[in-house]
């Protein structure tokens, strides 16, 4: 098991998945020790740290990599463990962000009406407590949340000669910004190009279902991630699968076609994986699943749709790698 | 505390929201001890009994009510508490509905293919285990998934003199099919209308988030809800509380129209009840929310938007209404 | 030839499609010879007339009707021909609607923006050089924009028991708000319930595609249609059709579901009456649809889907009803 | 005035908009005559040639191009003005495309329902008469159509370091599939990167409305355009000017999103370049847009939104770039 430590300098940010040259080559079953940057690029630290005045569009959301996996073609599958995912600071940042978010106009969405004000929130992070502590900037309300950290960016370079925004979530991965990904889970992403190119940035303290406000806990993390490759194994759209689910995305606008997607590949997944006819995973889904919003604010929505393992037939996902990761992930942490 | 009793006759369902007759007038302060059919009317039994052949549209999801509540007018909220929800048979059905569904074309989302397969699942009800029993009909798999209750469809007439199919969910009520709508729980619901005239149906023994396929684990219901009316108090969309969270919904179309409506009401409730100014209340619900979507089938989709009471403020929602009616609903318990 | 003159008083205005009385009994063939008034019930009058002051919701985009017309049943098709669009007085005026339009955040796009000012714009009508005069209220700028009277809002009940607000387009018609709906053109709408129970109103002197603000130019309307019946030939969504097109409809959220219904209805009318195979139809529109929008704003968004006559077979819609009522049309203007 | 031709051999063709080197460097003021191959890259000839069997993806959509325009710096305007569109052949296609198409589930709006059949018409293009030849496979019918050839995607690089697919439409233009893209219009793109890097492909000899089944009368072009330059002057979406209209795009989905984005930048072009107050052309504009839906296939929806120049105040649009382009258009059509 080789351990790789990686720490990006400011200029080594990646912007894009694809279009960007990796910065390591590295092997299936190698162990990357990874630090990555909050998605202000550092920048948002105090109350007066408007977005609208420090960041430099589009250098917001830096990512960490790409890596170039050797052996990785398109067709096959990535599989990357998350062993830990750990706030490097203590405290971490949110704002809004003028015509940004789910209860605003935006670019996109756009009205003639002034946009909303700008604020910050400093949180601070309690690592030894596990919480982050929401204070209401005019005072008068304070309490602290559960850190629950995540990463909202995880993703390979797209097909077809795409490179996407970092802000983007789609069938690569990228900003799909869904709390699902947190340590302890095993995420499968369909390779597109020949090294996979894999990057991973935005951490989150924490984040509620569907970041309305468009920007969650945003904190720089340590993350310790193993890698895996599934060879000449499709995967559509990007899977998580931890101990007790496993879960399908959709990105897309409208909110219904990632929701469509994300069942959509659920039903194909049992029925590939578990042997469920297709109509009778439909339906078995349509009373089991568990289907929180994970980004109703980036250029595309992201769903998740969850099957919990204990309805399922005992045929393991996967031809059982996320056990498998797991027992790495032991033998990293023993190693230590 | 008054106690009424009472089972419809078929010829006394109600197939709209507005629009009918009131069945009984009732005060704030009674129980309902009501029974519900299956939004089948009933006719779906065996595998054989496809929805296209024995049911008559509109003839389904049949209601039980309206009732007219004395004293209730437009601009009032009304209190609606779930003492128990139990189904009245030991079975229960689903099935697809051509052209109905997430993972199909509609009648709202036409294309030219041509409509999936007509199935029917027919449910073992387990009362005593607590569970209902999948079965492939092709045999193979079969699994007990854990009984959970709920009514799909909850409302009070529409207003602007509207009369709304019982399968539409909108700022009325109605057909929300939401797993969150189960015993123990108090929905509000905005009065449009003089007596509120509130109806009740749609038992699912359990359901999906999203109820993909747009139908549930669909079942008879012997239900008891206790009533109480909220004067000159406005509830502009449904909101549900129960014993941890705080509940917002919103019903529309696209997908993402009804996560806004659920959370801006979230937000505008932080501020109403809770002390919280807008934008602070925006910012702890981004990281606090929890958003499972309610059915992403019905002529408007429905999302819920919910805050743990244990992030909040302490002052109680609607003055400790829910608490009250808990109390309500003891006091009904050891008088049985 | 019965003609039948009608003009309502306010109280007999009607707010619905469904749940209201008929005003009148009439024959197919019968011309009816209407008054209708304003969106605003005539209550904008000057600048100072503020929506949010003068109107009192929901009484706002009053009909004139319904009217039962005698022989027609859940199944047939109704065949609206306007014989005359005319403005009945020499001013019109049009508004913003706050938290309404296009260009806003609604109701149920809802977000925690400020509303836009409201504004009223008052267009002077001169009948004689068919104009209307846009002035900007701060002056600088006014332009005189070419007279093209239509309707708004023309519909019939709608089924399932249901009473839509007369702001609702659906497959009911109401209020599609699209330019099409002009002197000259038959209107095809499917019946619901006994005596069909058609209403018409919300006229305007014009209306840009998509309607953006929300509201056009609003004028009451002297009107003469001529109706008749199309025994046992079912219409699912509205159809126009005039003398170059002939032009589908469809009401949905989001748009594009607007769009597929009316594409989807106008391949399944080149195969009903023009004898296309479904695919060559689907084929052929690709190429030659015509797709300006209707209305952007209403509660369902409408989009028409014209074909042009001369691209198609010979045979004529609906057996030359539009034909057959151009004639009606002209035995009127003759015997006037 | 200098005159580049310029024929891309098949590996030269470019797939992406962004990513891709120039293969010319050319200068304001040039024209440059260009060839561009069909969207099948030439590949689909007769009607056993289905897209899913001679097209290996993502080598569909092949663009000429893209051409370094010196001087152009992020936050200029292109200038491009189409002095002839000319199909290269005397025959076009079109075809049904597994999963793609407005009345069918695709890749992104999923369902679990077969494909539509794959079908493939060629039409035969008359250069002398101005008309192609639509044919019902199965006999029966035919009929010939205007010629009316345009380009489906023009387009420049996109910012933030993205590349996107040829198929994409977007803030950089690309695969717009609008109608109005004829000869004699000038488009305004605003600059991402240096070089502007302008590509153009898709040649259509004709299309209807929203493109519905995805694939217009597809066609290789012989295309003559003029380039200028418009320094430090911004243009945030894709616009276009012919003699009577001023024309803003808008491309997202939902459909809606693409209707408010061209009407939007319309609001703000009228108020830039006209001197209307945004209330004021909000109102005009409700009144007189006229607005044609683009494509409702492509990755993102393409909406147009016109106003009638007739109807706005006198000052032209980009300081009359259109007219001194038409200008350069007459001197090389006087030259050749």
């Amino acid at each position: 098991m080789d351990v790789i430590s990686y720490r990006p300098e400011p200029s080594e940010f990646a912007w894009t998945f694809g279009g960007v040259k990796p910065v390591r080559m590295v092997k299936p079953g190698d162990v990357l020790e990874l630090w990555t940057e909050d998605c202000f690029a550092g920048k948002v630290r105090t109350s007066k740290d408007f977005v609208s005045k420090v960041i430099d569009f589009p250098f917001v959301n830096p990512q960490t990599g790409p890596f170039y996996i050797d052996g990785a073609q398109a067709g096959d599958t990535l599989a990357v463990h998350f062993i830990a995912i750990e706030p490097a600071r203590d405290w971490a940042a949110s704002t809004t962000v003028p015509l940004f978010g789910a209860l605003s106009s935006t670019t996109h969405t756009p009205t003639l009406q002034d946009p909303l004000p700008e604020i910050v929130w400093i949180y601070q992070v309690d690592k030894q407590n596990r919480t982050v502590r929401f204070e209401a900037p005019g005072g008068g309300y304070a309490v602290e949340l559960p850190l629950d950290p995540m990463h909202g960016t995880v993703g390979v370079a797209p097909g077809a000669f795409e490179a996407r925004s970092c802000l983007v979530p789609d069938a690569h991965g990228g900003n799909m910004d869904t709390p699902e990904m947190r340590a302890g889970v095993t995420c499968y992403l369909g390779v597109n190009v020949e090294g996979a190119l894999f990057s991973i940035g935005d951490g989150h303290c924490r984040q509620g279902e569907g970041e309305s406000c468009g920007v969650a806990v945003e904190a720089a993390m340590d993350t310790v991630v193993v890698l895996d490759l599934l060879k000449g194994l499709q995967t559509p759209w990007p899977r998580i699968e931890n101990d007790d689910y496993i879960i399908s995305t959709g990105s897309a606008r409208p909110l219904e076609d990632a929701f469509r997607i994300a069942h959509w590949d659920l039903v194909n997944w049992l029925a590939s994986d578990y042997g469920l006819d297709r109509m009778d995973a439909y339906q078995l889904l349509s009373q089991i699943a568990e289907s929180p919003v994970a980004n109703v604010c980036d250029p595309n929505y992201t769903f998740v749709a969850k099957a919990a393992k204990r309805f399922l037939p005992t045929a393991p996902a996967y031809d059982g790698k996320h056990e498998e990761m797991k027992a790495k992930a032991a033998e990293y942490r023993a190693g230590r």
